[in-house]
Order: C-alpha cells, then sequence, then structure tokens
C-alpha cells in the first residue's frame, strides 16, 4: 500500500466502489464539488483541457456586465480595479505555483506570453543565442519558439531528445524551454533539477506550467526558477481561452526586455509619452489593454482554488489517477490498454493516457456514454482528473463504463465525429 | 446649412433644445437606443474609449457560462462553434470596415496584432527595412513598433511629423503605419490617399482603425488598403478589453508570415505536429487558444451593429459631433475653449477635443454632473458621439451643463481625483 505523497491517502488493497465511497467520505477536499454545476450523468474528466465553471462564475460575470461595465462604465477601471486587475489575479496564480506576489501577472495567451518570455530570457543572456528544448514539448510552445526563432537569425532553436535536455545545456545557451507536465503522456520534470542544470551552465529556465498548475503543488521559488507562463482554462478552471500568465523571478525584472511592448507594461501609461519605457516590475509583461470579462471568471475561479491547499489538490489528483490506472489494469485487462508515460505518481500530472489501437473511437464511445475524456493522436485515450470536482466513485464508475465499451466492442459502432477537444 | 455627408441630416440654422428634439425625432438610427441599458442621469460621451454594453450582452453571456461551458464542456468547441469563433466575428467586423469576410480575424490585443502585421509588412518586403508612422501616431502603436525595432536591429522605425508622412515614402519603405483617426485631435487621415501614396513607392499600409471602426464607413477594399488592425471595446461596444482584430488583404495572406506562432494558426492544429506550418489564410494570424467570453461579448454588439448601414452611424456620427462643436462656439463663447484638430466633419472622427487650462478639472466636474467624458493630457477634455445610443437632445444638455460649469467656475471646486479614463 504505497504512500501517493505526503498528504495522499493510501489507496485501500481491495479497490470496490465501497472503497472508492469510502475514500470520499474521507477526502478533505470532497466540499469543493459542490462549487462546480455539472451537468447530470456526465463524469468530466476533461478538465485538464477545459476546467468547467464555477457556480460563482455565472453571477460574478453578471455583476460585471451588469453594475461595473454597464452602470459604472468608463470609471470602473479604476472604481472597480480594473487597472490593477492583470497584477491582481497574477498574484493570486503567484500563490498557487510558489512565486511572490510581485512575481506573477495575467496577460494575453501562454503563446504571446511565451514568445515575450523567450526573447526575455536572450535579452537576460546577451552573447548566447541558443534556446534549448525538448523535441517533446507541446507542439504549440514549439510553435512560439520557432516564430521567434525565425524572426531571429542570430538564435537557434535547439530540439533535442529529451533525456539529452539537461546534458545539452552549454555556455551558448540563453535558457533552457520545456514544458512541466506532458500534454499526453503525463511525464513531469523535476523544475528544480531542470533549474539547477540550466543554473549550473548560466542558462535561464523558461517553463510552462499549463499542464500542471493548479493540479501540482508548484514551487518556482524553491526551485529557483527563471521564467515561467501558463494558461488560465485547464485546471484554473478560468473559462474557455481564459486569459494567461507571466512569472518572472524579481530578481530578472528590472533587466528582462519584452518585445511585445503596449501602453499597460509603460512606466506611466498615462502620459502618453511617445517614447516607450518599460514598468521596471511585473507589469512590463503587459502589453494591451486586459480583457476584464476572462480576467473575472479567471480570479472568481482562483478564489475558489486558493481555499485548497496545492499539496492537498496534488495529493488528491495523484490518488484519483492511481486509482484510475490501477482499476483499469485490474478490470479492463486484456483489451488492449498501454499506459503512457511513467509509472511512478511522483513523475506525473494529473492526467492518465492509455494507448490503443481504436483510441479515437473509444473516446467517442466513452463520451456518448457521459464520461467525457479526449483524444490524443495517433492513438491515445487521455483521462484527466481534476481534484476539485471529482470523486473518487467517479473513478470507479468510468472503468466500469470503460469496461463494459472495451468488452461489448460498442467502440466498433462509435460513430467518427469530429475531434471535440482542445488540449 | 452645409450638409455633413450624403445621409446626415443637416443642423438647422438655429440651434435649440427643440431643434434638436426634432433631430431625433427624425433620426433612423433612433431605435438603437433602447438596445442599450445606459444608467439614469448620464450622459455618455465616452463610448469612443469603452462602449457600454448592449442589453443583449448579459444574456449572452449567462448563455455561454451557463450552458455552453457549463452543460457541454470541452464539447463547446465544436458544437457550440468556439473554434470557429475568431473567424466567424471576424467576419462580422469585416462587414464594417469593406473587408472581405475571409480578410478579417479576432485575434489577441491590438498592440499584439500590430506587431505581428508589423512584422508581417517586412516578411512581405523582403529588402525593405523600414517602418514609417508619423510621430503623433498613438502612444501605444509607437511603442509596439519600438519593440518590433528593438528586436531588429536591422529595421528602422521612421518617424517623422505627420505633413511629411506621404512624402517620407522610399523605395525602402517597408510599411506606412498610422491610425486612422488621431486620438485626442480626432484627425481623420485618407486611407485611400495613403494608401495611393505608399503604393505608388513600392510600400504597404498598416492602419490601426481602433478609433474608427464602428464610428466611420471604412471602406479599406477600395482604399485597396494591405493590412489593418483594431480594438474591440470602443465604438463595437464589446466590452473592456475586448479581443482584438486584424486585417490581411486576400492577396498577401499566403506570403505574409506572423512571427507570433502558436496551434490556432497551424494549417492542421489537431495534428500536434512539431513543425509549425501556418494555414495560408486569415487564421495564421490567430497564435493562441481565443477568449470565447470576450468574443461572445463582442460578436453581440457586432450582431446589433451589423443592422445599422455604416454609412448613416457616420453620418449622424458627424452630426453629433458637429451640432457638440457649434453649441460650444455659440454658449459657451468666452470661456476659454478651443477646438482641437481640423474644423471640417470630412477630416474627423467622432469625438471631439476641447483644449482648456483646467481641462482635468473641467472634465472631473462635468463627470460628477453626469456627463462623462475624459481627460487627455496636457489639457484636452474629450468628448466621443457614439451614434447608436446618444440622442441630439443628450449634446443639447450636455453642452448646457458644460455652459453651466463654465460660469460658475464649478471645475475650480472639482476635486482631483485620479484619472479614471482609458482609452
Amino acid at each position: 500500500m504505497p504512500r501517493l505523497a505526503d498528504n495522499a491517502q493510501p489507496l485501500p488493497p481491495e479497490l470496490s466502489r465501497a472503497a472508492a465511497e469510502a475514500l470520499d467520505a474521507a477526502d478533505p477536499l470532497a466540499g469543493f464539488r459542490a462549487a462546480f454545476d455539472l451537468p447530470a450523468g456526465v463524469i468530466y474528466l476533461d478538465g485538464n483541457s477545459l476546467g468547467p465553471p464555477p457556480r460563482a462564475t455565472a453571477a460574478r460575470l453578471a455583476d460585471v456586465v451588469g453594475r461595473e461595465w454597464g452602470k459604472d462604465l468608463i470609471r470602473s477601471w479604476n472604481a472597480n480595479g480594473w487597472m490593477d486587475a492583470p497584477l491582481r489575479v497574477g498574484g493570486k496564480i503567484a500563490a498557487l505555483i510558489g512565486a511572490r506576489p510581485t512575481e506573477v501577472t495575467v496577460a494575453d495567451s501562454t503563446t504571446v506570453n511565451l514568445f515575450k518570455l523567450a526573447a526575455g530570457a536572450l535579452s537576460l543572456r546577451p552573447g548566447r543565442s541558443i534556446l534549448l528544448t525538448p523535441a517533446d514539448n507541446f507542439p504549440t510552445d514549439l510553435y512560439a519558439l520557432q516564430g521567434l526563432t525565425a524572426l531571429l537569425p542570430d538564435v537557434e532553436l535547439r530540439v533535442v531528445p529529451p533525456d539529452d535536455l539537461l546534458a545539452g545545456v552549454d555556455g551558448a545557451t540563453a535558457a533552457v524551454v520545456l514544458t512541466q507536465v506532458h500534454y499526453k503522456t503525463s511525464f513531469r520534470w523535476d523544475l528544480a533539477e531542470v533549474t539547477a542544470a540550466a543554473h549550473a551552465r548560466g542558462a535561464l529556465t523558461l517553463f510552462d506550467l499549463s499542464h500542471s498548475a493548479g493540479a501540482l503543488a508548484i514551487d518556482l521559488g524553491a526551485a529557483d526558477a527563471d521564467l515561467a507562463v501558463g494558461c488560465g482554462y485547464k485546471y484554473l478552471n478560468g473559462g474557455p481561452g481564459a486569459p494567461a500568465y507571466a512569472f518572472v523571478a524579481e530578481r530578472h525584472q528590472r533587466a528582462i526586455r519584452s518585445p511585445v511592448t503596449g501602453w499597460m507594461g509603460h512606466a506611466a501609461p498615462f502620459d502618453f509619452a511617445p517614447r516607450y519605457a518599460p514598468s521596471r516590475d511585473i507589469r512590463a509583461l503587459v502589453s494591451g489593454t486586459p480583457g476584464v470579462l476572462g480576467l473575472a471568471a479567471l480570479e472568481t475561479a482562483l478564489d475558489l482554488q486558493l481555499e485548497a491547499a496545492p499539496a492537498l489538490v496534488e495529493a488528491k489528483g495523484l490518488a484519483l489517477a492511481e486509482l484510475f490506472i490501477r482499476l483499469v489494469e485490474a478490470r479492463c485487462a486484456g483489451h488492449g490498454l498501454s499506459l503512457l508515460g511513467p509509472r511512478e505518481p511522483a513523475r506525473r500530472g494529473l492526467h492518465v493516457s492509455f494507448a490503443h489501437a481504436h483510441g479515437y473511437a473509444l473516446v467517442q464511445a466513452l463520451i456518448a456514454r457521459g464520461v467525457i475524456g479526449d483524444f490524443r493522436a495517433p492513438d491515445a485515450a487521455r483521462f484527466g482528473f481534476s481534484p476539485l470536482f471529482l470523486r473518487y466513485a467517479d473513478v470507479w464508475d468510468a472503468v466500469e463504463i470503460l469496461r463494459e465499451v472495451l468488452e461489448t466492442r460498442a467502440y466498433e459502432a462509435a460513430e467518427f465525429r469530429d475531434r471535440a477537444a482542445v488540449t
């Protein structure tokens, strides 16, 4: 009966629905489920791609539209804290990722922030010309780096096998850029280990936390991390296409230069001076006017998330994922499922992918039966275990439905619909 | 009794409240006011900075959150059209700016889009290294260009006096970059004239329409314009920090390269291929995952706006502005107000700025009396005339309140509060 993490509930040796219900009864996070209004008949295992709305979100948005925007109008920029929202909400994210409140701002999309901070890393390491990244980095992160290096002929994007990454850091490396948790295999990098390897050669780290923030107990401070980005719509439940965030360690904030410069990052935005002068703090990472509706939804979700200790969230999530893996191995054996990524919980994030020859149809058949996961080419059925709204009994029920689909080969009848999932 | 535009109502020679009411009675756009829920006791002359919410917006957002996000969850990316939203909503903006539906997408902020398209202009004009812009271009637009050129040492941002702009285009100019309507003086560039001058030397044009779209009857096609950006939260009423848009003329879409590349702009976003391959259409300008809440609010406002013919909108707006100017000149004479920018309506946008030695306090005193304009340093009191919800009688009433503030010198007692306005 291995312990999953310091605060995890150990899984019982006998896996039954009653045992799962007992875990729910003892779950310190069980009360959070009532803060969500999930549809009946659905087991939502895709919160790692799009988190569901907390119940409070609708009312908050109605207030933003009806009172703040509708009644206070332009005055809301000050009267209702819109101007401060990027840094205020950033400060709330900081509490989830082990950063200081002044080290994070909400801004733009993950892609845009990655572009800004990759260029920013180069500005912090003049004379170094390599951005180093693992070949299996999240594709859109690779795209952002490819876009930047296509613009800068003197900069090389060096793409290496993941196993060669740490040894690949050299004196020309400006930054190591990677996603903490792999979107498909769930492989988890050790941020402290990567940062130590980078720093040993004078390089910086730039982490994408999109697939881990709100799920794992991240500690950027303890890792001595330099730069990070992440999205707001996965485990953070901030809403579809929620605004993203950027982290810059305080020691880099005066020197870093983002190339995407707009009035909100200016040291004196209302002077309307003709020359850009960057704010000497995290605000310099804000470029254009922030989207207030998206910020409001994100902040509402964060206020809920902040009531749960990140260590408890990680422990429960890993236990849910581990329960899923064990149940699939025990009850769906012989049906051609094979686990992707590492087996040890400490090396994983909170989603689980199984390869299957009919992965796409399998996911469609599950969705038709209310178990919502997603498919990732070429053959991965992916399931995410958001700790705030999922129950251990949901995991049991999901596996039973999976078992039925496999045993009846119901997936063979599943229609091949357009792929509905978004990372 | 000069005509303001082909479709404008001429102003009567005698300016009285009864005359203003008669104009309202004959106003073909008068019915649009009921589509907004403006607060009582307010005359909102800041729709040029933040348009108010249409009544339909709150219900639309409630549906997006409660049903689409809350019940359909991840499936909404296909089932509720979220994936297509950037291009679908872009197509609606296209109808307002004289573009083809496939030439506009919603994406990111104006700043980020300007960065992308300025770099894109350079990609379309290899061997040319100058971005040419007037010195009084909107400051944040200058910042975006400064950020790009700081990153690209071979590219020069050439800033010239506005009067020298057209003659300043030469064989090294990649693009002329300007804002159609000046945020303070309301000076309006002739887009066709600028484009002709640019094209005569082989250069492109990149226009920022933030201060004119939804206000003027823009025709990018007739102007033969190349590239454009704009924001969604001013005259388009899309909400605070609404997502922005980018226009790329069809003839440039295959060749242009944006440096900010993300999965949504990939030719096959769900292949998760390691190498970026741009979509060969306007979608390549979308980078990260779009903010669905902001898109929904913007689309709701556009659906309303599209019911009004742009020529009627421009004509009414210019008539409101002209009425304001004439009333101020007639009824507030001798109080030190002087009009900024050109006098002829055809050379203006829909906002009007008057310089005044106590401009800041004057605006504060007006706001305290329900007339909401804004202040722009060093001395401009600025008032915007959004045609969809303002009445001619509102203009009369606003000027009467202005007159009272000036005659009683009430502005001397106005508290110096923090500046609450955002461009």
